[in-house]
This record gives structure tokens, C-alpha cells and sequence, in this order.
């Protein structure tokens, strides 16, 4: 499952005013929210189509909610870089439908039913629509990068297409597949789901046309935050650090995909343990209170705590890409949305 | 569904020993094979990935047959238009990328078993592998024109992506729909097949930097030619214009798919066999005998020799607009693939 922002953001609403976004990434939000608004134009006219079905299942999902950190990535980074054009406005649409591509496919891959709380387009409108709605997307992000007329940009973004389809094919290996390790299961997440995030990230200084040192930061940052918000994703499909148990919990356990904190509590579990989790996630033999067991034994083998400190190393990480940078409103609003992406886990 | 060449051609086969292709579409593989077999090589060196499920899935289609027209209209075409470089073998191969992607996204739509004789890599694989690798595919042929550098290349098969895809959902809008008319049809598949073979054709002048005349000519030769295919395509799934019903007929009446031999039948036909038309492809109520039954109204309403006759005038246009070029052995190699398309129908 690639990472999903639990907030919503109306496209309808300005950014300003769109009080559920979490306090520490707001500072992000309101300094490219100028740009922001245009890529959200952008997004709307490059989802029509004289063919009726395409902007109806697009916008099915694309005004569905999601914060639209990506895109927001794009634009910061561009800007933090001292970028002057307008060509970061259409990159960062591209990514948006990129990602917006994947998660259409990503439902037919995963047989999902529900995202963000309303029915998958496939199971509004068929397997069939949201594969080839998937494809229109891609080649309208395509356009765009061709549009914004950068080769760099085009490379890094092109490249990132291929790695994020090699990371969803890695992970129908590792899916049901107790033998993975903590090593195995971050080269997958990292590259279905962070892959995406150094890449919109690097694309800004690409197109400031500054040096291989920026590009590098850039690409490390998005690449630590992408592995901390899966893993603190992972964290909290079991709940995160919370007492209760909540709603939405429990989808990857119930798909059987393996990811960290069953890593290691299967690692740190003795037989019976470990006859649970093959039976629950490998056999898909499901029965009532599983899901209540499998919480109970992530707890006493600390595996959410260990989750969550692997993902504020990755924050670590973020943080210290940044360091290159001199201080200032954008590399702090960068920050913040670094600590939002751990902080949400309580 | 998308044209799909009768004939083989193994990958392992140098293309001039390739003795299966048909005597006219000879000469164009000639003028290319030196070319063509360096397209191969990419080929099998970018399906290649650390994920060993990619090269499995991709080779299975890619080395399955097909004579690879369109990265040999890309070379043939950019050899026409006196392009000196390489960048037409990078350009060539993403081309049959597209294609592939396309093909392994159109056997999940279609939920179809058989390709070119062999188990479909949904089948094999399931759909998940194939949407993937589909995807990972699209990829890797955008990195390739990226790699080719050419700005135009890039915007001509961006472009067509986003066509092929509108092309593919129209298609489910008139799939079991006898409303169809012929230009409903002919717009369905000048999208989703004969766009590839106009861009593919395109990149030739537009990378040798040709102008606007030459880009056109090109263009509307690969559009018609690529419409009259897929018209004697459809005339074949029926028998074509032979007395007997061969293997491998019926696959789209099976399928429910409105394609043009059908279109004009039902519109000459009485009531009766409307009625027919209906139970059969939209109701998809099928009873022992219909083939036949269809394949006989199909002739009696001369709806092959028609569907022919179409593909006949587009072949004429194709024919047309190779005469902006001074004649030369290139020219008539083109002008006989043209000819071939429409003549295998016999």
C-alpha cells in the first residue's frame, strides 16, 4: 500500500483556509500556497477530456482529499533552490499525476475497496476504467514534463516511473512472505513509495539549474521523509502509539502484507508466535480476534516503538540533507513537515 | 483489441533469415535490419531489472513474436527523412515498449487468455504482474527518449500515450453498444491503434529536423496505415475475405466487440437479424451455430468486402502521402508495407 495522507483537502477550498491540515505542515502549505492553487487549476484542466469517463473517475480520486504534499515538495524545493520560472507549477502537477496513476493502478493491484474513505474507482467503475484512466494520467504527466521543457527534470521523473513500478512488483514478492527482513522490506518501500517523494524533491534544484551537492540534498531529503511516512503509516495500520484501538486499522494485516513492525515482532516472537503470523498473514486463515492478538503481540515486542524510532532516524536524515541549505522560512517550513510526518504517530 | 501481427519473428531469428515474413513487408525489414537488430538488443538489455518477475513477464510477450512494424516504421521512416544519428534505435525501441505495455493493460482489460497463440501474462502471472509491468515498461520507454534527446520525439509519443489511453476507454463506451456507427468506430480506433503508428512515424522527420510538411506527410501515412490494419484486422477475426472459417475466428464476436464488418451488417440488416445482433454481442447470450450464423449475414450484406474496401482507401492515402518523397528504394519498401496490410486479407 503506497503511503496515504489521512487529512482532506477539498480542491474546492483554498489552501489558507483549509483548517485540517496538521499545524506543523501548514507553514509548508501557506509558503507555496500561490503556486499551489495554480497547480490545482493545472490538475483540473489536464483531467478533461472529450471522452466523458476519463475526468469522472480522475477526479474521483484526485478531488477525493490528500494534502498534495508531493506537489508541495515540487514547489519548495524549486523555490528553496531560488528557482524563478513557471515550469515547477506543471512538474508539480506531473507528480501529482503520477501518483494519482499509481494509486489507480494500486487499487486493481491490491483489489482495495476503499481509499480515503469512499469506493475505489474500481469498484465504481470497473478494473477496466482505472487501468486506462491510470495510463491517461501518465501520459498527461508526461506531456507536462514535456511542456516544462527541462531534460533533467524529465530523467529524474522518468526514472522514478520505472523504480516505483519495480518497488510495486518487489512488494507482490515480499506480500504473504514472512521470510522478509528489515533490509528487504525498506528496499521495497523505498522504492514504491519514497522513490516518488526524492524525486519530486530533486526536480527543484534540477530546474534551478543548480549542482550535483543541491541535487543530492534535495534527493536524500525527499527520500528520508518518503521511508518515515510509510513506516509511521505502517505504525499506524496497527494503530501507532495510540491506547485504542481506532477505526481504519488493521487493512494490511487483514491483506496480509507484511510490513515493519510485523518484521520485527516475527523476528523478536517465539514458535507459537510465529505460528500465529503464518497462519494470519501467510495462509490468510483469518479468525475473530486476530487482529485484537496480532496488536497485542506488536505491543509486547515493542515492535510499533521500533517502527516508529527506525522512521525518526529516516527524519534524522531529512533534517540533516537540509543542513546545506542556509536558515530560512522555506527550509524551516521543510522541517516541520519533516517532524508532521513522525509527530502524527500518537 | 489492438492489431496484432499473424506472422513470428523470434528474437533469436536474424530478421533476413526471418522466412516467415511476408514477401512484402520483406524489403522494409531489409532496409532496417541492421538497425532493427540493434532495437532488439536494447530490448532485451531494458526489460532487464533486479526484479526478477520483470524480464520474466516482458519477455514473454516481447519475444513471443510480432514483427515488429512500428520500431521499424520509426527507423525506416527517420532513414526516409535522412537522419544520420542513433537516436531513432532508442526512439524505435520505446515505441514497441509502448506497445507492449499497452498490449499487457489491454489483456487485463479485456480479460483475455490467448496472445498470439500463448497463455496471456495475466494467466501466467495474474493481472497484478501484468498492470505492473505494463507500467514499468511505459517507464523505461519514456527513459529511452529521454536518453534519445530529442525535445519533439519526446512531445509526439507523450502525446500519443494519452491518445492510446482515450482511445482504449472509448472503447469500453462502445464495446456491446450496436449504436456504433462507423465514424464512432473509426475515431475508436484511429486513437487506440492507428496513433501509435502515426507517432511512431512522426519521430522519423521530426528528429532529422525536417519541417512541417514532411512531419504531416508522415503522420497521416502512419494514421492511415495503421487504420487499415486494424480494418483488415477485423475483417480477419471473421474469416476475412476466405470461403473457409479458419482457426482463430470469432474472438471478437465472442468478445462482444462492435468492430466495423458489424457495424455496416447491422445497419443493412432487417429485423431479424438486428434482433440477432442484439442477443448475441450486446446481450452476450450466445448459442451454438452463432459464428456461423454471423459470419453468413456478414456476407450476405457484403460487410467484409466492404470493410475492405475501406481499409483500401486508406492504404490509397497512405500511398499519397509518401508522394511529397522523390522515389527511391526506401519510399517503395514503405509503399509495399502498405499493401501488405491491406493483401493479407485473402
Amino acid at each position: 500500500m503506497i503511503y496515504e495522507e489521512p487529512t482532506v483537502l477539498n480542491l474546492a477550498v483554498p489552501v489558507k483556509k483549509a483548517l485540517s491540515i496538521p499545524a506543523s505542515i501548514t507553514p509548508l502549505a501557506d509558503h507555496t500556497a500561490r503556486e499551489l492553487a495554480k497547480v490545482n487549476d493545472l490538475i483540473l484542466s489536464r483531467t478533461g477530456s472529450e471522452v466523458a469517463l476519463i475526468p469522472e473517475v480522475a477526479n474521483h480520486l484526485i478531488s477525493s482529499g490528500g494534502k498534495r504534499l508531493r506537489p508541495m515538495l515540487t514547489l519548495a524545493m524549486a523555490m528553496l533552490n531560488g528557482y524563478r520560472g513557471d515550469a515547477h507549477v506543471k512538474l508539480a502537477a506531473s507528480v501529482e499525476f503520477m501518483h494519482t496513476a499509481t494509486l489507480l493502478h494500486d487499487d486493481v493491484v491490491d483489489e482495495s475497496d476503499l481509499r480515503r474513505g469512499r469506493k475505489t474507482a474500481r469498484i465504481v467503475w470497473g478494473n477496466q476504467a482505472s487501468v486506462l484512466v491510470g495510463d491517461f494520467l501518465l501520459g498527461q504527466a508526461f506531456r507536462m514534463m514535456v511542456e516544462a521543457g527541462f531534460m533533467d527534470a524529465l530523467d529524474i521523473l522518468s526514472s522514478a516511473a520505472t523504480v516505483i513500478a519495480e518497488g510495486e512488483v518487489m512488494q507482490l514478492a515480499t506480500a504473504k512472505n514472512l521470510a522478509t527482513d528489515e533490509k528487504a522490506y525498506l528496499t521495497v518501500t523505498a522504492a514504491k513509495t519514497a522513490e516518488l517523494f526524492a524525486a519530486a524533491c530533486e526536480v527543484g534544484p534540477a530546474i534551478a539549474g543548480r549542482g550535483a551537492a543541491e541535487r543530492r540534498a534535495c534527493r536524500v531529503f525527499g527520500m528520508a521523509l518518503g521511508q518515515a511516512f510509510q513506516l509511521i503509516d505502517d505504525a499506524l495500520d496497527y494503530g501507532g502509539r495510540s491506547e485504542e484501538i481506532g477505526k481504519n486499522v488493521g487493512d494490511d494485516f487483514r491483506e496480509g502484507k507484511i510490513t515493519l513492525p510485523v518484521v520485527i515482532a516475527f523476528e523478536r516472537g517465539d514458535k507459537e508466535e510465529r505460528e500465529f503470523w503464518r497462519r494470519a498473514m501467510e495462509s490468510g486463515d483469518l479468525r475473530e480476534g486476530d487482529l485484537e492478538r496480532a496488536i497485542a503481540i506488536l505491543r509486547r515486542h515493542g515492535a510499533i516503538d521500533a517502527t516508529t524510532a527506525r522512521a525518526a532516524r529516516f527524519a534524522q536524515d531529512a533534517h540533516e540533507a537540509l543542513s546545506i541549505y542556509p536558515d530560512g522560512e522555506m527550509r524551516r517550513a521543510l522541517a516541520q513537515a519533516v517532524d508532521f510526518a513522525v509527530e502524527r504517530n500518537r
